[in-house]
């Protein structure tokens, strides 16, 4: 843990007291998203400390240039960028001439956030005094409305304590903006036009290269004491820049308030031509809900998002907070209307890690999604794949891969691959297969087989093809090997069969193998459809199956465990609890020869395919591999935390699953790695989910059944969850002394329990102990 | 081969006929340079076509920044490059208001390109019929003097052919230059001043961040058919360019020329505030010396070196100049004159691999340089490694390598690392042990041990240092292990145990050790200055040889060969004979990971180990390895033939000697990997030298004397050659039937010939058959 500044609280994210050297992290932490849009809690006021300001709009990239110092073949030319957007909520405040700017005032008193949670709004409350000696109170409420998921709003409230001030609200909209992460100094936005009028005014702005066109909108409106009031207004306007200016002289312990509204409208969703009408027409609708208004839909839609989505723990505010943060943020970050859309590893609280969709999607994030969501959300996300195959082959062919074989990006947008490291890009080819298990992992947790003949084979069948082709024959070992990979643990690179690698590759050409057979039995049109277009051959699968058979696995006899990869054992196993706190995290400390020569683990590698395949290892060789491979690993990888809690719960280690699962509900919240200031680990969220409900709740899928094997931290007095599975929701209720289950919508099911059936009825409460 | 237009001829580089699709591979065969500066053979009038302009001052370098977009710790902040210099050769022409440019004009005739080796000069000549249908004839010819190393000169001559026309000559300097290579924009040159009176320029001109203060500067004379005249000039001059314009009215069949002179000062080696006067000093010299004097000065300059550094071979033109041009190249690059100079690898050619100064200069260069010059320029090379010590220790230390261990960089100019790729950078130290072994190699040929006690003892102590620290114990294999490297064989990275890695390891421990025995008995007041010095202890001596005695060596019982990593022979082992010439070179046609995972090999790696410590081995274990390896490597680094040759050699396999032979000494001059256009291969011409002298002629130091095993290729009359051993010439001519041994300086001396003793006595032939 790095930070303990979060205050507990079941419902709400608060900090309390001004610290400069925090802003940047509670930038990242109060972020607010709407799946449309979101903006990390950046002040909307000046503010000359050290601050990194982002605003961010769903699937509005930029292809930024590919440039590497020793360049390979393969690399992308471009790649495509979660791209900082125009800046809409900025209020300059100006009292007595003096700019109000937390970093260079005389005090700040009283300073608290809040991101409540529960209702969807982010507040902060300060006094300030500043150089000119007068005292206010400020009051800011924020938040971007689910309903309109084109706009947010802003209440800016400002009381003079100990004199009367002239205060000048200055809210802009700006489109000068730059990444954070910009290397390459290439300007991203050409502005093409500005325009306002009365209080409301428009940059409409479009993306270099990308063409994606964008109005940002604002209007505005100012108060006394809560009642509206005229204000002649000045307006600045020059090449990227628009700013309304109402000055006011405010009598000492009188609230001077701005209202504004604003947001984006996007060419993605409505005709270019159109955007500032689009946005005038938002804003009719939004101002005459008003305010209060829009506030009060939000605390409902959030309802809504909560009674399918909660967690309770009881007697452990932490563990609460930890977990509500997690399931706030990526219902924040994806809601899953939009079938062009990913859950980027960041959300839309940073720019590391460049593109929108990695493994951690079908890896971490579907369970979450198609246990709280209606499944088709899930099975959009599968969609998402299956458009992009085509890309994925040409990716694989880049790469010298043929006929058909389908390697998709380790980093996407739109498809094509968005990261040029070649240990990486090249080498960490497991993901490939983290696509085809979310194929298997629908169809086994909601029953809907149609996915497959319609979509999902074509996918396999590249996926397939890769791996047969990417492994080859060793006469040494007289197996097939799979040679020059990086494994899920990105801290070994370009090592020979690792096992995950090996073991998912096997598993892939075994599963599609499977369904094409299926397909062929039962879809005979679909079979002769696909089997027509990807041109499959008998002799191609015989191929598929011998490489299949005869995989080779590392193993070692004397630790009576599968091997990470052939060279594990040459390295030095000294346990993480023996390597000197000062040298942690080894990603910040070490060059990285060093990290690769060492046994350490950044996240779940062997570990990751038995919790994949967990059916296919009995307990003792899970605990076996928990053991060797636990003890090693760092946890430098936001992924890692939940895997290990799962099965340690699994292993009734209730103390390290416990352990572990706070890490994971509390990594950014605690800032476990040092970084939270870069924006939020978004997709391990749902392995916090996942850790609850597989974890300690047991969840699984047996014999085609919903199955629980529940147990409980001692810290807990209780905990419950709800899911949704096949026209069924269940919720789950976990106390020291047995488990309740009611089943508050579908018709009758049986479900396993601690490996026993159990009818579930219509509102009927079924306790096991 | 991929080129064949370069004419044989056994002293000049020559080409015939204009093909602007050869133009930059020409601009890099006949480059020229005199050790202090260089320039590609860039035209010197306006030419519009694909060109790469190019000069060069040794020593003048810019820390370009380090970007990449993933950062590892341990990556140089800066790393510094050789830097493109203000170009001074520059003439425009001007007929009857056209621009004279190769690539628009109606046509060029006769065009004839030649590079003079014997007396180093290149000259340029063709017809050119403008767009005006103004024919004319010209002939440049252009020297860099190896006497006034500040200096070059350029006659410049222009026939109208078909009517009178007004020609102007333009001569100009320009500052406003960029490199090549430029990834991140930076502007590199700031112009401090122009200024220009008469005849004479000069722009000074610094680099950026290192201060390289310089002056460039030209004089220019223009002639009627050989006979000085007066033509007014105008001047034009503007922030980074300084031009003179001589237009003249010549009539039909009448010679006008230019002479121009021109160079470099630079504060490297005068006081910045002086460069200007120096300039008209060294103008003075040269213009009364004149074209001609200058030139004579050349040839007798460059009979002074082919004296001792010329081989020659009858009977086969292409190898003759093959050799030749090696010879000439590596003296235009290095004279061994300024101890802060080095060899890069492309010289003053191209400005490709950034820095000046890799492990090829201990590897490949030593040798050539001992026996070709006096031996104090190979002494002067081991210094430039022992004035980087201090560096080494900091950069051994960014990787976290303690207690005085040095890691010398990759790629340097001044001591610092210059390449930030992860797998070069951190994981190809093997390039540490080339710097130990050219310490051993110096005191092997030249018999001068005081350089270890005074110098080299403390590089050996900081590398022994840094492999005992880079190995670890490996329980699985009872042994000590070295893992995450990249062998000389860049095409694979980050191994496990590459076997000439471990060996070089051990090797240099080892040796080490005995000179810290030989130095505390034989120089018992330098090792005492030593051992306080860098704090020697028993302790860790003992270390040191327990690494050693305990080092792990892959072999395999099957192949009986030591293996090139732990993981060689999982790959599918196809050897290149069996790859389509169509994939070929793999560089430029396959991905990264392809590559890594094939068994070919970019340059020798074992035979490398092999080459290097040769009496270690039987020749029956040098050509099982031999036989495994050599059809697997791809040769695609130019330090790869050479050391197969001389292997071959020494296998009497001369069928494959003489094609490796002509594979290193044509690489350039028929382009085998396709990249002649970015500059020549300089460091390898050294190898070439090997692979006539170590190579046919058997070179060898045995039990301290001078060995020889002469063989001559089929295809040969004779060959000869000379080298300096330890204060004796020795000439060697080869011939079909005979040997003829010849001292031409020095007292008596015994060398063996075939492992028989011969003496040789001053001017005394003997022939030995």
């Amino acid at each position: 843990m790095n930070q303990d500044y979060i205050k507990p609280d079941n419902w709400s994210i608060i900090e309390e007291g001004f610290d400069a050297s925090r802003v940047k992290s509670s930038e990242s932490l109060f972020s607010i998203g709407n799946g449309a849009m979101g903006q990390r809690a950046n002040f909307e006021e000046e503010y000359s400390g050290d601050t990194f300001q982002g605003s961010y709009i769903a699937g509005v990239y930029y292809p930024d240039k590919t440039r590497v110092g020793w360049w390979k073949n393969g690399y992308p030319e471009y790649f495509a960028k979660v791209l900082n957007a125009p800046n809409w909520i900025g209020i300059n405040v100006k009292i007595n001439g003096e700019s109000l700017d937390l970093n260079i005032c005389k005090s700040v008193d009283d300073f608290k956030r809040e991101l409540n949670m529960k209702e969807g709004w982010l507040s902060r409350y300060f006094k300030a005094t500043l150089l000119n000696d007068i005292q206010v109170e400020v009051f800011v409420k924020r938040f971007l409305s689910l309903d309109l998921d084109e706009i947010g709003a802003i209440n800016y409230e400002i009381t003079p304590l100990n004199s009367d001030a002239e205060i000048i609200f200055q809210p802009y909209l700006d489109s000068g903006i730059t990444n954070e992460d910009t290397n390459w100094d290439d300007k991203f936005w050409d502005t093409t036009g500005i325009s306002h009028k009365n209080n409301q005014a428009f940059i409409e702005a479009k993306t270099m290269k990308t063409d994606f066109h964008t109005c940002t909108f604002m209007e505005s409106k100012v108060y006394i004491s809560g009642k509206p009031i005229l204000v002649e207004h000045n307006t600045k306007a020059d090449s990227n820049h628009v700013s309304f200016s109402y000055a006011y002289p405010v009598k000492k312990g009188e609230t001077y308030s701005v209202q504004k509204f604003g947001g984006y409208i996007v060419d993605r969703n409505h005709n270019k031509s159109q955007l500032v009408k689009v946005a005038k027409q938002v804003l009719k609708t939004a101002t005459e809900k008003g305010f209060n208004q829009l506030l009060e839909d939000q605390k409902n839609a959030w309802i809504t998002i909560w009674k399918m989505a909660d967690i309770t723990i009881e007697g452990d505010v932490k563990a609460q907070q930890g977990i509500r943060f997690n399931i706030f943020q990526l219902n924040q970050t994806y809601l899953g209307k939009d079938s062009k859309l990913n859950i980027g590893p960041k959300g839309f609280t940073g720019e590391k890690y460049g593109g929108s969709t990695y493994w951690d999607t079908e890896a971490y994030c579907i369970p979450f999604y198609m246990a709280t969501k209606d499944q088709k959300v899930a099975r959009t996300l599968l969609e998402y794949r299956y458009h992009h195959l085509d890309k994925a082959i040409e990716n694989a062919g880049k790469l010298g891969f043929k006929n058909g074989a389908a390697l998709y990006p380790m980093v996407t947008m739109n498809g094509e691959e968005c990261h040029n490291e070649w240990e990486i890009t090249f080498e960490e080819i497991h993901r490939n297969g983290a696509i085809a298990f979310a194929i298997y992992n629908y169809h086994r947790y909601t029953g809907d087989y149609s996915y497959i003949p319609e979509k999902g084979l074509e996918v396999l069948i590249g996926i397939a093809r890769f791996w047969q082709q990417r492994a080859n024959f060793s006469s040494d070992k007289n197996k097939y090997v799979i040679l020059g990979v990086t494994g899920p643990n990105e801290y070994e690179n370009n090592v020979n069969n690792n096992w995950y690698t090996n073991y998912l590759a096997k598993w892939c050409l075994d599963y599609t193998l499977d369904q094409i057979e299926k397909v062929e039995s039962e879809f005979a049109s679909d079979f002769l459809r696909i089997a027509k277009k990807v041109k499959l051959s008998k002799k191609e699968l015989a191929l598929w199956k011998t490489v299949a058979d005869n995989m080779y696995f590392p193993y070692s006899e004397k630790h009576q465990v599968y091997l990470q990869q052939d060279g594990f054992l040459d390295k030095e196993l000294i346990s993480v609890e023996d390597l000197p706190k000062s040298e942690r995290p080894i990603n910040q400390k070490w060059s990285w020869d060093r990290i690769l020569r060492s046994p350490y683990i950044k996240q779940a590698d062997i570990l990751q395919g038995f919790y994949f395949f967990e059916d296919q290892f009995s307990d003792e060789a899970l605990e076996r591999h928990f053991d060797f491979y636990e003890p090693l690993t760092v946890h430098e990888s936001s992924l890692s935390p939940c895997v290990h809690s799962i099965q340690a719960a699994k292993l009734d280690r209730m103390e390290q699953a416990y352990a572990f699962y706070l890490q994971t509900s509390r990594l950014d919240l605690d800032d476990y790695n040092h970084e939270v200031h870069e924006g939020l680990h978004i997709t391990s969220m749902a392995g916090t989910w996942m850790s609850i409900v597989e974890g300690f709740g047991g969840m699984r899928i047996k014999d085609n059944k919903l199955s629980f094997n529940p147990k409980i931290p001692k810290q807990w007095k209780e905990y419950s969850f709800k899911v949704n599975f096949r026209n069924h929701i269940i919720k789950v209720n976990v106390t020291q002394k047995q488990t309740n289950f009611e089943m508050i919508y579908g018709e009758n099911l049986e479900i396993l329990v601690n490996k026993k059936s159990l009818l579930l009825k219509n509102n009927v409460l079924k306790a096991v102990s």
